[in-house]
């Protein structure tokens, strides 16, 4: 288990890591990380170690994209001083570019997805222990599908850089795919992007497997 | 793992249980199932078992004890045909002796709790090849509290019954007392009743051991 | 133009009819046809054809498979004594396959769908002088899809049944595939089954050529 | 087909434009073009005309008459950097002095009127490369009704700018007056101003005609 | 002054009676009598004529026609056992004739009306001491109107029997005829239907004088 | 009558002139003037007068005391730059009196109140042509109940500054004595301050009467 | 003290005693018991007593007089089963005659009350062992007002039958009146019925003070 | 009774003081002061000592802790200039170590408590002629319990501080322990924090009677 008694791990990401979580900051009690995968991240940690006291804090935004990471990094992220920073981003720079295709400013194409996420991993790396860089995914099991394989663009980006900067990697997609082989995707997300809690347990579960969690633990 | 494959596992139970399931009966996407273990149940089911098919379905309700258990059987469980049934109930039957110890038609004292719940299992062992009885809990560490010594009568009542019958039994006190050992009361449930997510994991853990699940699946 | 002065069109379906139709009975103004394809081709209707006087009828409902349809059948279209009937019903049959595969009950088998859909014809044939059959569609361009595969199945039986009771016959599933040549399916629809006002214009098109609207008339 | 591949059109208007469109800028999906001729507009170049990229954006304000358009317009049109403008104005100009007839401060008289949207068209023309200038227009057939009579001149300035400026023109009076030959007004609109959907479409055929729209392309 | 102490004074009518009265029955304090001019009626009565003690009672309904007063007669009106009673019905039944014209269904044409409206008139004078007909109206100066025709034929069937069954006849068309010499229907009534509290007025005006109110009773 | 053709008529005060009118300003159609004695001089001066054109202006705000419409007497009265100005204020600076009486900072006594509301008067004489001073008022006919000695003395503090500087002078307690001499006050006024719609009219009249409004006007 | 141990005290009456309780039957935790003086009294007796564990129900009716309390007495009342009740009616027997003197059907006149009220005492009195008759009240210091001197005299009714029977008494107007010396009436409510919470305190300990509570109880 | 007449008396604190309190300042009628002990305290002394004319104001607010209240003490208490005030703090200073035991940044640990307590204090006393100083208290009657060990520390502190500066003292939790020799705890408040009505009659009576309010006056 890498996490250490007394961390701070913050969760930042887009509607997939919100989930409704508490403004400004999302930590503490009554729903405050939201309903997806980061609560139950923290559920797993405060049932399975109590004795760490890990501290968990969401700061997910519905709807951002990496630009708007990048625009309220020294706030969201920074500034919250945290021991641990798990960041997914992805989904709507790849999205808009499929539901909107004549709105381009709306679009975040690979080349700015990749400067601006490197730019972030090298502001952040000196200040942060430990960055873990998790895919966007998409839930569509067709390999050729257009969608799908940009959004594999941006995978391969983010293990690029998660390679060049030494961060935890976890690949969504490929833990996803394990399921689509017996899954139809829409029983994990209506809309092949926001799932379902079984699909967010698939994201857990990716997450606590690469933090060294050990489910067996009394 | 006992589950097999296409069956039906049915939950009945309380506010722990309900969770804001949907009505008449919570199974389906959209929050159907809850917001608490068994959702959380569901969800590691379909995600590391998925060949499996299992379909979850939650009828709990709040604010009830046995006896309104009782009254809805024939309708919420028989009629469901489960392959499996999974029950936990009491917390109502304990509270109201302690919360408005002067409306005495509320409480339902351990002689009555004993015999109807032994009534249902023995309606039902015929019927529901498997079934799991879980003991109510207080999230409450001084063994000597007046409630935590009455609910302890509880949960013993529960486990004479599971062994008089060969179900499966889970003792969800004991589960919680691991954690207390780490954790005030508070941590996990505000009211030492309605857990936090990270209770609510503890209760779905102890319900997936007791069912043999891989924590550790590919 | 098919449509005769003074003739009563009424449609039935599920929720890409429905779209917020007025109860009990979605015909007059203020929105109480819907939001979808049916107030599309009533707009055009009297605006293009004010003279003719046409009444369009809507009775589609969400959720509805064609069992459904069945179960009110007599009350929502034989009594409503139309001159047309425009039936378009199969997305919910299909799709629960595929987003809730283990709950069975919630499935419309091909077989059942087609001699459920031939009888629902045959009954009504002899009182409503033209009928339409619209095939239900999936918006996916990937022919090899799963969902989409089952899908036009779905869209083949409606073709026969059409061909064998001389129905005027809709392809909706071929009118999206001229569109989703230039477009991802994420513009016509999130989930890839509620279209977006420019999904309902391809569906009111479709509609309107197959009766033979002139969109050109003065 | 005037329109060319990636183009960006933009409508201002009030109440009539607005139809509930989202803020601060109408476009994208979920409604955000609103309930009206705009959305209209855009769904069949989307449908129609897929493969042409159009970009629909709708800035129309309820309650807005012409001055209240040039208080936003360098915000609301300029900044947008439309190819193409439409702008329907006029109604609240005129309807003011027949509603609350002693605020006169609520009125815009002809002069007014004609001097504000000839600056407007002045200004806009040699930054935007075609302006559609469309009529406002009264749903009451009778031409000796007050108000009949007054809109008629402001659709007559709205004419007059077009052929000074070279604007594509709309007269939606002259499009509605057909209608009108077969309807009671009430059919379009109960208040004479805000149209039914089909009255809606009479304003969507009228500017798609304008523009070259081909009803009949494959 | 004709009515005389503790009589009650019962009105039927539309949403123009209606405006948002009590149910089930329209009397007391608190809005009791809606927002129209039988509130205003009452108003008057109560601060000018105190010593009367007039109990007025509103029983109008939003949409009826004068089929739906038949409908609901016994109960709303004889069981009350007023010593007076005002109708005011014929809106609707004109109405959806000029804004629903397909929709025969909807429609109360003039036969119908009569032979319904006498009925009524027939079945009650032996009943009730005094009863007032006042005629339905359409705001709309324009004599030529085909809504106006058409409500003026309803007026003047109200006229014929009142004279023919002896009952106090308001004519509110004539009344308002008056004011529509200086102000634009628009004034009155945006959609030439439901009045401002300007219309009201003119409302209960007629009414009060017809029943000889003194105006300048001290 | 003595309102003249085009003339603006502004009325202040405390709840019982503010009546939800719209904010920032009153006027206009859809309740803008409220629901009391402002709109029902409106209404009657538009159905009686249409021809004179009277533009009335409602700034009365619920809780005022006459400290409170000195602190926006600028901006509410004089920018508005009414012809008339009715002003009806005191209510609550007496009655904080009664109902918190020891919250001293919230009352307003009788030096204060005849100081500032002179000032008013003062201030505004030489700018609006003609000013109406009403009284404030208590339902309640006991004339040795302490808060009705208490709003006497207002009442005659209104009078005195009526007489000093020539405005129309309207007694509302006079007005509504006449009333209360055959009602008791709770059928004009549950709290015996807000009055029901009767005792609005009593407002109403007394206000009209002191304009010099021909009721019988045809 | 003359409760005792596990005794059940239930108070029925009209919105002074309702205070928004629990719906069918107000008791429990939550607010169920309203918020006027019979919460007052259950959390003295629960404070004080703890001892004692006395069992508070509270079934006042908003809106009720005694004729609405016979219609509803065997279910609410004596199906109850109460060792206590307590019965405070009369307020709108008595108001209806001032705030809607026209309306006569809702008046109780004071010989209808005592019969009505003696009726069910005789019929309680063999059922339930202490009887507590408490006094409608009119919070109006000045005993020549009307509806206080009608209100005196249904509170002469009341200790009538307490007599007859030997009913426990309590005077409220009595109590009121000690404070009424110090206080104008609108401190203790607005509309001289519905009390401040310093107005039920008044009524709660009028009704300890009558049952013998020793507020110096340690 | 140590109040004399016409004094001032502010209540601080947090959740268990504010009670849904006005805002800004909690003063005046209609549930002003809230639903807690300090509305019990106003009721008492308005209904016991009306003559003395006692002004409560409450500026509880929820979740403060002692900080908070530093932060805004020189707004919501010296600039109200009250001749009493009342502090009750601790709660959240104590309970966020135990719910959310790893965000070690909403902890008021003992020393900083201590420290900015008494700072507030001395920095009154100049000002205030009487300060009363009332423990948190935890409703748990295990005096071993761990968050209840705690809040006997943070008591001790109070204590200490009001025997330094001669404050009013009230122990609470002394007053409840009373109580809870004889109820369990949950019926004073569900989660140990939040008193019920007869939780809030402990406060309010041990608060009276520290001041010396005579519960059997006349």
């Amino acid at each position: 288990m890498r996490l250490q008694k007394g961390q701070k791990l913050l969760f930042i990401g887009d509607s997939i890591t919100d989930c409704e979580r508490a403004r400004p900051i999302g930590e503490g009690l009554f729903g405050a990380l939201g309903k997806g995968y980061v609560s139950m991240v923290d559920a797993f940690l405060t049932a399975v170690y109590p004795e760490l006291g890990i501290r968990v804090v969401n700061v997910g935004t519905s709807g951002n994209n990496v630009v708007n990471l990048r625009d309220r990094w020294q706030e969201d992220v920074l500034d919250q001083k945290p021991d641990w920073l798990s960041v997914m981003i992805g989904t709507n720079d790849v999205w808009r570019q499929f539901d909107t295709p004549f709105i381009k400013d709306w679009h975040v194409y690979p080349e700015e997805y990749e400067t601006t996420l490197r730019a972030l991993v090298e502001r952040t790396k000196p200040l942060v222990g430990n960055i873990v860089l998790m895919t966007p995914f998409f839930l569509e099991s067709n390999e050729q599908d257009a969608m799908r394989i940009r959004m594999d663009e941006y995978g391969a980006i983010v293990k690029k850089i998660a390679q060049e900067y030494g961060a935890l990697f976890v690949d969504t997609q490929v833990a996803y795919n394990v399921v689509l082989k017996d899954l139809y995707s829409a029983t994990l997300a209506w809309d092949r992007v926001h799932p379902t809690p079984a699909g967010h347990v698939v994201l857990a579960r990716a997450f606590l497997n690469a933090i060294g969690f050990d489910w067996n633990k009394a």
